[in-house]
Order: C-alpha cells, then sequence, then structure tokens
C-alpha cells in the first residue's frame, strides 16, 4: 500500500491464533482510494472482504452479529482504545511511510517556547523521537505526555481524547501537533490558551494553529443556556461501541426530568440532521463522539449540547468543561 | 398519530407477553415528520426510544447486540416479512386512516380490460375489498393474489416482491395498484407488457403507470454483458438481516472465478457510491435489494448488476429474470 506500512507480523499471528480464516477489511473513510492495494495485499492472508462503511475510528467497528459470515474484522488504520471491549476485531495501525532523516522545519524558543507538549495521531507516532530530537538541536524541550484512558501510546490523541498533551499543562510554553487539518489540535485549543502549532511534514513548515477560543466558548455558554427555554429534549445515545455512553445518557435523562424537561432517548449510528431535525425535540443533548455537538452542530436546526453543556445550562455545573469520552 | 392508525391490542400484547420495559420505535425515513407524535403515544406503553436509523422496510431491522440497552424494537409501518428470523422484533402495521366510503373513481373495462390484479402496499390493504366491490359495479373482474414468500397479506407487494399481482398474469388484462408513487408499480411494469395502472386516492383517479419496458431492458441487457470486459469484480453483501444473501454472493463469486474474473465480497449497511466507487472493483454485482442494481444504478460510476444480470452477462443463463428476493 503506497505511504503507508503495518506490522503483517501483528496480522499474520492474529489469524493463526484466532484461526481466522475469512475477514473483513475495514477502510477508514479518508483511505477509501487505497481500498484496491488493500483488498489485493491483504487477499494474501486469507479470504479478505471489504466491510464498506466508513469507520471514524477504532470507536466504530461492526459488532459479530452485523458480520456473521466472517471470522474477523480487521479495523484499519486506528489503534486500539484500551477502555473498549471488542471481539475479534484486530485494530492495525497504519504508520506513514517517512524516513525520519527527509524530516526538516524552522523553528526557534522564541516562537514555540523552551517547552513545548509534542503529540500527533497514530499514523506519525514513529517520528516522535526524531522530531524531538530534532527540536532539542533547536534549543527545545519536547515533553510527550502520557496516554489517556482512550489512547495507546504516549503523546498519541483522538478526537475524544487529547488528555495526553493537555496533562502537560502545567510544564509546557506551548503544544506542537505534528500532522494535517485542524480536527485534532483543535481538541487541544478548546482547553488551553497557550498557543497551538502544528507541524506539517510536506510543508517542512511549523504553523500557529488558528483558533478563537474565545469566541468558540462565548457560543458554547450561548447554546448551554437554550436548554432553559425548552421542555422537549432528545438525549442521543450512539450505537457504536466506543461512543455508546448509555449511562451518561439515562443520568441525563433523569436529571433533565428533576428540571421539569421531557426527556427522551434517541438510539442512532450516524447522526444527521436528516433524523434529528425531523425528530420534533426542541434541543439535543449529543452523548456520542464529543466532536459531533462540538464542531458539526452548525449543520443542525436544532441546538446541539454535549452532556456537561446540558449540565452547565441547568445550574448543576457552574463551569465550563469540554466534553471527552474517559 | 394523525392520517394513520395500528393495533394497539398488538402492540400491548407484545409487551406484555414478551415482558418489554424499554423498547425502540424504528421510524420509517418518510414519517420522520410524525416522530414526535409516535413517540408520545407510544410511551404510555413504556419506556419509549427513538431508534433513529432510517428503516427501508421489514428488511431493515436492528440486531439485538446493536441495541443492547432495550428489550425490543418496534419496526414501525411495515408487515413482517415471514422469511426474515427476527430476534425481539415487533412488526407493527400502520394504516392509512381512509374510510371506505369517501372512495371514489372512474373507470371502465375499456381501459383496465375486464379482468384486472390489484396490488398495493401494507397501508392500503384494508381498503382492498371495497375497491374491488366498486371495480365490480364498474364491470371489472378485480383479482387480488396470493401472498409471495416475503408478503404475509393477500395483494401486498413489496419493493423485493411483487408475486402477489404477478402470480395472476395468465387471468389478467391489466394491474391496478393503489398507492402513490412509482416505487411499486415500477415493480410490476418490470415483470409484464400488461398495462399497469395507479389508484390515487386523494386524486380520485386511475392513470396509467408510465414505463419503458422495452428501453429498460434493452438498458439492463447492455449492462449485463459489461461483465464480460472486466476483470475485477465486488459482489456486493448488504448486512440488512433481511437483505443478506450471502450464499447467492459466495455462489456468484465462485461462478466468476471459473469465467477467470477476480471476484471479492463487500459487506455494507447502507450502500453508497462514496464507498463502491472508490473501492477500486471495474463492475459491481449487488446482492442487497434488487432495486438499488435497477434503479439507483444511475448514481454510481461503476456499472452495478443484479445477480441474475451477472448470470446473464456470463452466458449461464439464457434470458433476462428480474432479481427478487424470495
Amino acid at each position: 500500500m503506497k505511504n503507508y506500512t503495518y506490522d503483517a507480523e501483528k496480522l499474520k499471528d492474529w489469524i493463526k491464533k484466532d484461526g481466522i480464516k475469512k475477514f473483513a477489511v475495514q477502510v477508514p473513510a479518508g483511505l477509501m482510494h487505497h481500498a484496491k492495494a488493500i483488498r489485493e495485499e491483504f487477499s494474501a492472508f486469507g479470504d479478505c472482504y471489504i466491510y464498506a462503511e466508513p469507520s471514524f475510528g477504532a470507536c466504530d467497528f461492526p459488532q459479530k452479529q452485523q458480520i456473521q459470515y466472517v471470522d474477523g474484522v480487521v479495523n484499519l488504520g486506528h489503534a486500539r482504545i484500551p477502555n473498549i471491549t471488542s471481539e475479534r476485531v484486530l485494530f492495525l495501525e497504519l504508520y506513514a511511510d517517512i524516513s525520519p532523516n527527509t524530516l526538516s522545519f524552522e523553528c526557534s524558543p522564541e516562537v514555540l517556547g523552551k517547552h513545548t507538549a509534542l503529540f500527533t495521531t497514530v499514523q506519525y507516532l514513529p517520528l516522535l523521537p526524531s522530531i524531538k530530537e530534532k527540536l532539542k538541536d533547536a534549543g527545545i524541550n519536547a515533553h510527550i505526555g502520557r496516554p489517556g484512558k482512550r489512547t495507546m501510546y504516549e503523546g498519541q490523541v483522538l478526537g475524544c481524547d487529547v488528555s495526553s498533551p493537555c496533562a502537560l499543562a502545567g510544564y509546557v510554553d506551548s503544544y506542537l501537533f505534528v500532522g494535517d487539518g485542524d480536527f485534532h489540535p483543535h481538541g487541544v485549543c478548546m482547553q488551553t490558551s497557550k498557543p497551538v502549532f502544528r507541524y506539517r511534514i510536506n510543508e517542512r513548515k511549523i504553523e500557529r494553529v488558528q483558533f478563537d477560543r474565545e469566541r468558540f466558548l462565548k457560543k458554547r455558554y450561548g447554546i448551554a443556556y437554550t436548554i432553559q427555554k425548552v421542555t422537549d429534549v432528545g438525549v442521543v445515545v450512539c450505537v457504536k461501541p466506543g461512543q455508546l455512553r448509555m449511562h451518561t445518557a439515562t443520568a441525563l435523562c433523569d436529571t433533565l426530568r428533576q428540571h421539569g424537561k421531557k426527556a427522551q432517548i434517541i438510539y442512532a449510528n450516524n447522526i444527521s440532521p436528516a433524523i434529528l431535525d425531523y425528530s420534533g425535540f426542541d434541543l439535543i443533548v449529543s452523548t456520542a463522539c464529543p466532536r459531533i455537538a462540538l464542531e458539526d452542530y452548525i449543520n443542525y436546526k436544532l441546538p446541539m449540547l454535549t452532556p456537561q453543556e446540558a449540565l452547565l445550562g441547568l445550574g448543576e455545573k457552574k463551569e465550563y468543561e469540554i466534553d471527552q469520552i474517559l
């Protein structure tokens, strides 16, 4: 598979140990264009089916009953989330095929500060030691935080768990994300007022991640308090194994009822405006992936809150708290 | 629920007999705007959750593992499909709230012929005897066929099973569908060159259903024969309990390989161009709902065939045969 490497031994061991003959490979949405190469390579290891539902992470894999005709599933590209139980699922990380020798960037302690927290997604994890070395040469101490409750490796972040860098808040002047896109660094920006930088490997440069935290919080406070004016609240529970927070949802329903609201649970797999906007609720609280309420809300007609925002709006919490699944 | 009635006793009996305390209601996509009324009414019978995934029929319900926190599921609006096993699912039909006395239409044997096959979807089934009477008064013998393998009631059709009216082919001059839309009558048009009519109750009129069968068959033959030119074939298997035809798919893979093709199975829940068009196959054969290949193919870049069309293209079948799940 071009541009990526993976641990073929891990795949072979799993096939041997679990007696896998037929397996389905779950290809992440962003790698669908590699689907042909993936299925051609993986067919060498057994009877390989493609599981053609987009996977949004290691939280999102099919359950046994759904794919009863195969012996197991390969969730490709994601690291296992330690606190999620999965049966006959192999999480096979994909690593960017980049030699540490080719890494290049300019930086200085004047910009990044003397101490920075280095973090990334699973595909660039093997590069962190080399990047740390390079930063050291430039006079910057790069710290790599311990894994969070949802992550396997030091410095690794997910959309729902950025605790690895954020736990270093007391020790660092800045945060440095390795990779592209806003999704993961914004998770850190939401939690800190210190500067967050991004090292885009292909661009060979480190740049500041743009995020207006004050505006973000103002908006979220505003949305949180809308709950005071409504009566009919839908509480979303996502059926994806790693997003399912039924206890959070039922406890919240109880609290909502104590506050005189009507509350009802909405079970869903893929949450979409097409479904929720016609549900007839006044407001939605989502216990699914926290980033849906925090970033996709703009696509919904109904106000959508995280569980913490609902409690803030109801006066059950005093301070704003970012939702993470921990 | 405005405009619809249902058998509340059937719901109560199920709740009592199966000891259901919490249940999820699966609202069909077309009735999402009734969601509020549905959940308010159904909350009188127990702790009612909304299952917010669009349901495309009685073939499409969540499996136990997916909704482990409720005791059962109400699949609303659809009649049970007899040859599908379901666990803790109640299929609760919805009937259009229309009095037979208000039915009105004009018709004559010159247009419909002396014998017509009457058919409809579950919501209008209770009206068939009255419509039959009215047709008789106009000099037309309306015949109502026996249920097919996938249908519960006389005269009932589904997207995947129109055998109830089609079994009467030898006895009738025409077919008469009660209801709106093209989806169900087109299923009959594909199987017959006799005229198919539609009685739109609200419009109070019977009209001919437009369908160019010759053009349809010409197009499908053309698509079927494209299989001769390709090497890499993806065979779609849908995980929805009532669309899952794994044996059809694996047998087809064997046949494809005997013809020198590469063949691989694609497991999917909701089939979409976003997934299949990037899968890197040359051609797709879909064993899911037959209507996807027959009518949605236009949305896909890749040619999409039914299993029967694939066999026709390979020379394993001599005549064109419409795919039905029977």
